[in-house]
């Protein structure tokens, strides 16, 4: 049996994330890019003596993590408006010195492929020295297809450069661009019939997400841009009852949506809504912490009717321009009072199935891809519970170790 | 000259953090372990050939940070508590697994000197790869004589194989030990008769803190331990109006203290009575957001009476496990709304005159220890701004470059 594997690691303790729960004194055993045995190391078959085996120094294995939520690909930087704010610059002053989102569309726009790719390689780079192998990256500071296009490419040429999974999700329908200012339903027509038809023929997207909100698109502007994505057979997500309660998750529902993202004002009926359409809720405590947001996502409805939570960074320039999912992991626990087991799950197997790739990634299981991260610690609570000592050893993407990790 | 000068920095901008303010297209020049010449890179003097010349490629010149309130020489973890309580534990359940402040300091204790020094040295590491160039640690989870003088001995142990300037701090009125559960009294009077005594002829402590507060220790109690740290000629520091106002800053101030900290409660009697004295208000966000209070310390009564600000992580397992200085720059800004020149200060020459270092570190100034960083940032409120990213790029501690800086 041994004979066909490619490596084992043994004496370590494994978070598998999924129903096999915690196995400790365990051994691991990969194939190609695959999970091929897992088990108490007592339990092993004979071995290969020439079969590579890692030592883990009785550390622990998780899954990579899974970062399903990001803007990590923007021109510019929000650091001068940061600082104007706090200084007490009135909102004009603010606007004159070019602060906003629109801020960051103009920066994105005018930004080199070069840079764009570098400052959001930074950003991935300090996603994998926290073990994250996979990542999602949303557009939405193009709001014109040049630049949607252009951000999207970077996407998919930083998921060749660098060494974890990118996902790409289009979002068109982010803010309204100023060239549309007065005309939200003409911009989202164009999201529709221009936009989102060429980006998916490029083959540019793997989802589509729009912001629905009081500050963004109103639902029936958001179920046009879903329609749109169903007829070219797109999977839907959505930011949904971030600031306010418009629905929005339930509509997603109705679309089978992979996620719905904040939902800090989402009701019973949303959450009813997304339990019975399998639908993920993203939790996105950097954003609630940058904002100083107080209104907490319904965390005990959405455990009673058992609907998957997952967790993520959002990272973008203007509300949380935070690349660490260790600090998500510790403020889903601080801040939204997540259990360390419910955040793990959330930054893993959760995180997987809000980007549509369970079967796949995001929990240790025969079967599955090898995306694997060794940590120095002595519980995975640990991982929750302390931050700034990155106690990471090694990390594996697809069963190849990833060199070059900085702890 | 430039005859006698050592090394050379140009093409940087400078964040002197003194009077000098920001020196755009700067160099500055190193003879020994101390600043010799600071200003524009067009009014350096003429140059020795032979000089070592280092490029900054445009980025930013600050003065390491410096932590100066941490407790980062202790045994255990408490990330099973951290657990238990967020899987809804009772408190006597918690008090069962050993949980609290007691499992520290048993666990401190029961620790070798060789743990000790390896878990506290990883913290410290932590903060050397954010730039963080002198530290302050604290004793107090010892309680006793022999544990007290064991971490004190291991702070200084850490300041000998560290690259950092460590500052030691004996804190043996931290908490009430289980020995003396009756007798906070003649525990105080150990304290003061005792250990103080032996610790001061060692020359573990370089000052002596106390933790006043209804949890803690009276102001009377508090009064004996300044009189007897008094009677050694040690500067005092305090833990004072974290849960409540009970009148502790004023006490400190009239000790002439090097700081008071955390300072929530704190009233304007107690900000003029620190103000009149000198002594710093340190603020420690990282305590504020682990245990989601709502307090906010007086900063607009302390920017009115122009009292020096300083931030710190508090690096401790029960109530700050956060080492990470970056992360207390974004806290100090996002949190306690500090601009971030203000929160830079606060980590630089104000947390050096924390410590009574402000005439050797803490800022750019000729005369000065060349303590440095160089940041890869195009403008300082990126390093309160951003998290996650660290772009660091070199640091240098009395003149001399630390080597294996991670970014
Ligand atoms: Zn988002
Ligand atoms: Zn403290």
């Amino acid at each position: 049996m041994s004979a066909d594997w490619d490596w084992l690691v043994v004496n370590v303790n494994i978070a598998t994330m999924d129903e096999a729960g915690e196995i400790r004194d365990a051994a691991l055993a990969v194939q190609g890019e695959r999970i091929v045995w897992l088990g108490k190391k007592a339990d092993l078959p004979a071995l290969d003596p020439l079969l590579p085996v890692i030592d883990g120094a009785g550390g622990w294995l998780l899954p990579g993590f899974i970062d399903c939520h990001t803007h990590l690909v923007y021109g510019g930087s929000r650091a001068r408006e940061f600082a104007l704010r706090l200084e007490g610059a009135s909102y004009q002053e603010i606007a004159q010195a070019g602060g906003g989102i629109m801020s960051t569309v103009r920066a994105t726009r005018e930004a080199s492929e070069e840079s764009l790719y570098h400052s959001a390689r930074a950003r991935l780079r300090a996603l994998l020295d926290e073990g994250v192998t996979t990542v999602e990256i949303k557009s939405g500071y193009g709001l014109n297809l040049e630049t949607e296009q252009k951000c999207l490419r970077i996407a998919r040429l930083l998921g060749e450069q660098m060494p974890q999974r990118i996902q790409t999700t289009f979002l068109g329908a982010h803010a309204l661009p100023a060239e549309f200012k007065d005309d939200p339903d003409g911009y989202i027509r164009v999201v529709c019939e221009q936009m989102l038809p060429a980006i998916a023929e490029e083959g540019l997207a793997d989802a589509v997400d729009a912001f629905c909100e009081g500050v963004g698109f109103s639902k029936a502007q958001t179920r046009q841009v879903f329609e749109a994505a169903k007829a070219q057979g797109l999977p839907v997500k959505l930011h949904a009852e971030q600031l306010s309660n418009l629905g929005g998750s339930a509509l997603a529902a109705g679309f089978k949506a992979l996620s719905v993202d904040h939902l800090e004002y989402l009701d019973e009926a949303g959450v009813k809504a997304i339990k019975d359409s399998g639908t993920v809720a993203v939790l996105l405590p950097g954003a609630f912490y940058f904002l100083r947001e107080t209104q907490l996502p319904p965390i005990d409805l959405l455990r009673q009717y058992q609907v998957p939570m997952a967790i993520a960074t959002d990272i973008n320039p203007g509300t949380s321009p935070l690349s660490s999912m260790l600090l998500m992991l510790n403020m889903s626990c601080t801040l939204f009072r997540l259990t360390p087991s419910e955040a793990l799950k959330g930054a893993t197997l959760n995180g997987a199935k809000a980007l549509g790739l369970a079967e796949e990634t995001g929990s240790i299981k025969v079967g599955k891809l090898a995306d694997l991260a060794l940590w120095d610690i002595s519980e995975p609570a640990e991982l929750c519970y302390q931050f700034g000592v990155r106690p990471l050893r090694q990390v594996w993407i697809g069963g190849r170790e990833v060199s070059g990790i900085r702890r």
